[in-house]
């Protein structure tokens, strides 16, 4: 999420989300921390989507509902029907979603905005060049160079040419693959190796891909078509993204090629392809559960031959490994982009962000998108076409760059971080909660209830003491027995010392069944006194 | 950890732990669930160690605490050396620990026992040769034929061909890296390699690499004494590890070359090599506390250079690289093995792994130490060089092969699987704790406590409501407020009802108050109701 302000005025560019790490204990999603545009809804004049992508619009319904609906969101033919498609689902209808034809320039207060024609791994890819007084800001999306596309459409290096010949004062570009030397293999490149893994397949076909790399689910249809097998799409993503491509024109598929996924099973092994959600190992996808004999209409069966046309995205090689193994175990076999070319990745090489430096011949380089590695060897290569270093900015989420027709400069940090969605509540990073689900899900919970007279603090009942998630002490009546004991004494000391103050008692009890617990069990799960007076 | 048995005899060969994976909340160690060998603890004639890394001798205190003590554990020397170690850290004292020479033959009962030397990524890694009236089992340990070890002593190849001439009548393979093509390189290869990358820092200099990899920090060493750098062992493990190698005459370091971890800040930068535990983005490790900014000893800054001499094991991707970007952001810079040939792993490819099969040539093969994948494909390199499909055992944990003179089949399932270790506990995998800890961890805890007459079942307090975990719900006096009168009406309606039976009044409060929390927040926390009795 990027915002471009010029006289008070803003222009709001993608409004992604990422999705959680392993330490975001049962956080659902994770918005970028938007709060800062709230007090400033009125002044947004637009949201511009570069492309479909959930990193790159899956905020975008929080936002409507949070800051309001803008005047107008712009976006590329397929990623305003992919968005139409997710606020339909959030109930956010009547949003102003308008297709910007790349090349088309519209002017929105201060701003004239104009989409560039990009190539990545899902169609209508767009980078945005925003004008302004002070001069254009050009905001690349995630992109690549690739020359020979499979909708037969280029990245517009033509306009991006005159862009720099008329000046760009900043570029603000993807860094994903930095650290790559050379040029990233095109798209098409992908369709004659899945064709050719298949021809070897004796019997059944699954082949796995991002939903929404429409082209490369294309390329699988036709393979499949030329070898006469028949389709079966299969996981909601892979239906629904395949459906509002084909109704934009942007896929097709010759008629009576697809089947039902529950009609797989009718047809030959050798007759059939599928193609499913799950190439990242997600928990509740298709081919994960294909993988963990779950699946309601896939069963998967030795002879059959799993293609994973996707590579794992950081953080995700755990799970994917997984699914492969337990495909191995059932006696499939697999197929990954190490064994055959049948992945291209959506994001240019280092030869390909020299290329974007030296087209648009910006004055002013800020390096986005990609971990603190990828921005740094960003500026490398940036510092390698000859700008110099002291235009180039490195950023941190929240920190604000300031620009005008001479010079930049660090401006204010507005300390934007993160939002977790959390179930159906959004809020800040609530640190007690993660810090409290973190003890809970290392040594679990312990309980201890205890009644005391509200005239004299004595017990009025026995306490009773109850675990969950603690390792291996169900059984341990004896433990329960003298912890009662150490309850007991607690509240004896209590009441001889006149402690008549429920807080302080609690605490006292705390710190005593803390301490007892650590010494059995060597662990420090949640301890909560509940004192009751009656 | 696998079992001979021989006539109602014995023999145990290694005892290794899996560390465990992110579905596994809260739980230290996983040990092979040994319980079978329990009640033939009396049986066991000799526990065979073949080398020292966890995943192979990490059980043996629980091992011996659980069965006992057996008449004689054999190994290499490091592997008694740490071994021993690790047992006085335990506190197991007078444990029949004895150096086994390779190629010297003992008998235990029914068995003869031989080591035979390999190669790996520890020194004395031994391959077991156990003699028995029914043919030579034959158990690989972890290996590689490293034909220019640094130790200058490569596999024994000699012995195994007379093996493979006398008659193997089972194989048991490492198959760890049974996908990889070719042969894997030389641990020698290493050293001029990080030679060449340590002459091109101009600051200090941080490697990273498994610490029981000596031979590993032995050539790390090496380089920093030739470039006239000091070093620095950083790590307990790193410095143990140093301390047994070198008391055994197997590492070594000139007079004077180190430093201690809190002198590294005296010295120039460009007069340092700290080397560092932490290659796997262990939490707790030096290197990652330095990639955090909370190493006592060594503050990373601009200019150092952190060097991986070690790739990520599956499944530590992710925490390598966050150590990495954390780094990164730092400002020094990283190397890893992806920009120079200074990591060689430690388990033979394809063509060693085709090379041991064709010396030892055995009459059946059982793949073992590896996925279900490589298991496969090693099974698939044993058909390759000729060995009837029929021959070859793709086991499971827990699963017999019977074997005699003649032929083999599989045998009893004793149901082997895990054992846990949680804190001081060791036991079963107790799903009901992990279950909990899996709700505690995604949505928290709900604890409601009433307190009600024993007369009439009258509320006699107001409930208590407490909960933990629960996003965001922190301030919601309100929701306390809904929740108490649930809890009232649940209560009263109990008590209309004549409902006198507290399991039975809880189970009523917990499908009302799950319900209410649900309706409201979306999550399904463990709601804990408890009922006191006054």
């Amino acid at each position: 999420m990027t915002a471009v302000e010029v006289d008070g005025r803003i222009v709001i560019v993608d409004t992604g989300l990422m999705f959680p790490t392993a330490d975001m204990l049962g956080i659902d999603l994770v918005l970028p921390d938007f709060s800062i545009l709230r007090e400033r809804a009125d002044r947004i004049e637009a949201i511009v989507l570069t492309h479909g992508h959930e990193d790159h619009v899956g905020a975008l319904p929080y936002v409507l509902r949070e800051i309001g609906i803008p005047p107008v969101i712009y976006g590329g033919l397929l990623t305003i029907g992919m968005v139409r498609s997710k606020l339909d689902e959030h109930k956010l209808r009547d949003v102003p979603l308008q297709e910007l034809p790349a090349g088309e320039r519209v002017t929105a207060g201060p701003f004239g905005i104009e989409l560039v024609h990009m190539s990545h791994s899902i169609p209508d890819a767009r980078a945005v060049a925003l004008y302004t007084d002070h001069g254009t800001v050009l905001i690349t999306g995630d992109y690549k160079f690739d020359q020979t596309p499979v909708d037969g459409i280029p990245a517009d290096v033509s306009r991006l040419a005159e862009l720099g010949r008329d000046g760009v004062l900043c570029l603000c570009g993807d860094s994903t693959n930095a650290d790559r030397p050379g040029v990233a293999p095109s798209e098409s490149s992908v369709g004659p190796a899945l064709l050719e893994v298949f021809r070897r397949c004796e019997g059944r076909i699954i082949v796995t891909s991002f939903a929404s790399n429409v082209h490369r689910v294309q390329q699988a249809i036709d393979a499949a078509a030329k070898l006469d097998r028949r389709v079966a799409l299969v996981g909601r993503s892979m239906r629904k993204n395949f459906n509002i491509a084909s109704n934009l024109g942007i896929a097709s598929a010759p008629q009576g090629l697809f089947i039902q996924p529950k009609e797989v099973e009718d047809f030959p092994d050798e007759k059939v392809v599928v193609i499913s959600t799950g190439s990242q190992g997600e928990p509740l996808s298709a081919l994960r559960r294909m993988a963990h004999r779950d699946h309601p209409d896939v069963e998967l069966h030795s002879g059959d031959t799993v293609i994973f046309s996707a590579t794992p995205i950081p953080g995700n090689e755990r799970s994917v490994n997984e699914t492969i193994d337990h495909i191995f175990q059932i006696g499939a076999q697999v197929v990954t982009a190490a064994d055959a070319p049948i992945h291209a990745s959506g994001h240019g090489w280092q030869e390909e962000l020299k290329l974007m430096l030296n087209l648009t011949k910006p004055q002013n380089v800020f390096p986005f998108h990609g971990d603190h590695k990828r921005l740094r060897l960003h500026a490398d290569l940036a510092a390698a076409v000859g700008i110099d270093r002291e235009r180039i900015f490195i950023g941190e989420n929240g920190l604000t760059l300031e620009l005008d027709g001479s010079k930049a400069r660090w401006g204010e940090d507005v300390h934007a971080s993160m939002i977790f969605v959390d179930g159906v509540s959004v809020g800040e990073p609530d640190e007690f909660a993660l810090r409290d689900r973190r003890k809970l899900s290392d040594d679990g919970v312990f309980i201890v209830v205890t009644t005391i007279s509200a005239d004299d603090g004595s017990q009025v009942a026995d306490p009773e003491v109850i675990f969950r998630g603690v390792p291996f002490v169900e059984e341990a009546d004896g433990l329960r027995e003298e912890l009662r004991d150490v309850v007991s004494a607690t509240l004896a000391e209590a009441a001889e010392d006149q402690v008549r103050d429920v807080a302080l008692i609690q605490e006292d009890l705390h710190d005593d069944i803390a301490e007892f617990v650590y010494e059995k069990l060597r662990r420090r799960p949640l301890v909560l006194p509940v004192v009751v007076e009656v």
